[in-house]
């Protein structure tokens, strides 16, 4: 059992997304994204079985899919197969949280 | 892919947690739980094998363990084993974010 604050264990970084590993088993992955105002994690996929989700936390942008994007608020959640290609780009400062199951 | 939105999907209830599935695949279940103050869910555990992760969206409480308590607070996120005991207590309005995996 542990407990981490995803405020206090990741901050930003003006040169690019900040990325912070929060838990990794042979369950599932667990990773905190930050990014400035701009700043993304292009779109991509992996040639692997599972699915993962992306929740937003903090600010505002836009989930990236194959054909179109998604405007991404606090709260949102996408789940999608981890093989379909997916991405985030922020507006705002921006904090997401990604699980990935099980991981790859 | 799909997206849903934690805040639109799941409300409160006066009368106990109110609970809302996001998403359930063989890899990862997804679930909101939003507490009034002073709900909770009690302190308990299943036999199986896996674990799980609970992330404070909102508000202010305690997860709750076999001989101890920890504050949680809004970008904590609790990870462990779904055999192992665990709950959550709200002392204001709260809402989290659960996910299991494997789901059982």
């Amino acid at each position: 059992m542990k407990k981490i604050n995803l405020y206090e264990a990741n901050g930003f970084n003006d040169l690019g997304l900040s990325k912070f590993l929060v838990h990794d088993s042979p369950y599932f992955k667990i990773l905190s994204f930050n990014f400035r105002a701009g700043q993304q994690l292009p779109i991509h996929s992996h040639d692997s079985e599972g699915q993962l989700s992306i929740l937003i936390i903090e600010g505002e942008g836009e989930f990236l899919a194959q054909d179109k994007t998604m405007p991404a608020k606090v709260g949102d959640i996408l789940v999608c197969e981890i093989s379909v290609p997916h991405g985030i780009r922020a507006t705002t400062d921006m904090r997401v949280m990604v699980t990935i199951a099980p991981p790859f």
